[in-house]
């Protein structure tokens, strides 16, 4: 496997409205998505575009949100995964479990509407790290 | 202020070493810089480049390094900060300053040759954020 793009990193926030408001008048971004609700992740997310990247603003849907026990533990929010693109998801799953690192469930379909997994942080030192089927790719 | 580039992501880890197998053997990286000293800034530092943007590993240089405490909390290293940059650091700090956002102190010399400066994680959505001039610009 290759490293891919770096699509996304994922900030917590306890207020997506709150988070736009910062990223357009401290940060300067000018191309902010609209939020939506990703109920089967329990999270609802916003994508900032930078030059070269995004920045996925994800906020609690409910109390049961995966999410929920990092802003607990940081109820102002922060960085909470770093996600990298790769041609093929199914291939890229056999390829972490081979070299002996948790994937976290199934693939499932992602904020970008390709088939996303996550790998145990403490696998990938320290980092929660999101694997993305780049959007676009065909098998 | 308009959002720059993504430059890099922060990532603390015990040992470069390690984190350089990490991401050679199971991120797949191919390019990958060699460790340097930042004994001012107190670590040592190397870049993993992805197609778009570049991780920055960070190992303390001694122990009064600032990520000294860091590993404390999380042995095993994880996300430290992220990085973007601008054309021109003077007017960047004038800007998060104007806007009540408390920078740690006053522009070095970063890893990259151009000069930085970092702003309070608590004023930045939990985010602790380098702001970083673009290499070549100039003034």
């Amino acid at each position: 496997m290759k490293l891919g793009r770096l699509n996304h990193v994922g900030v917590a926030t306890p207020s997506i409205a709150g988070s736009i408001d910062f990223y357009r008048d401290v940060m300067g971004a000018t191309a902010i998505g609209a939020p939506f609700d990703l109920p089967a992740q329990g999270v609802k997310v916003c994508f900032v575009d930078t030059p070269n990247t995004q920045i996925e603003l994800i906020e609690p849907y409910d109390d049961s949100s995966p999410i929920a026990g990092y802003l607990r533990a940081n109820p102002g929010g922060g960085q909470h995964h770093v996600c990298y693109e790769v041609p093929d998801i199914l291939a890229a799953k056999a390829w972490f479990e081979e070299r002996g690192r948790r994937v976290l469930g199934e693939p499932r379909i992602g904020a970008h509407g390709t088939p996303i997994f996550f790998v145990h942080p403490k696998d990938m030192g320290g980092v929660l790290t999101e694997i993305m089927e780049t959007p676009g790719e065909t098998h």
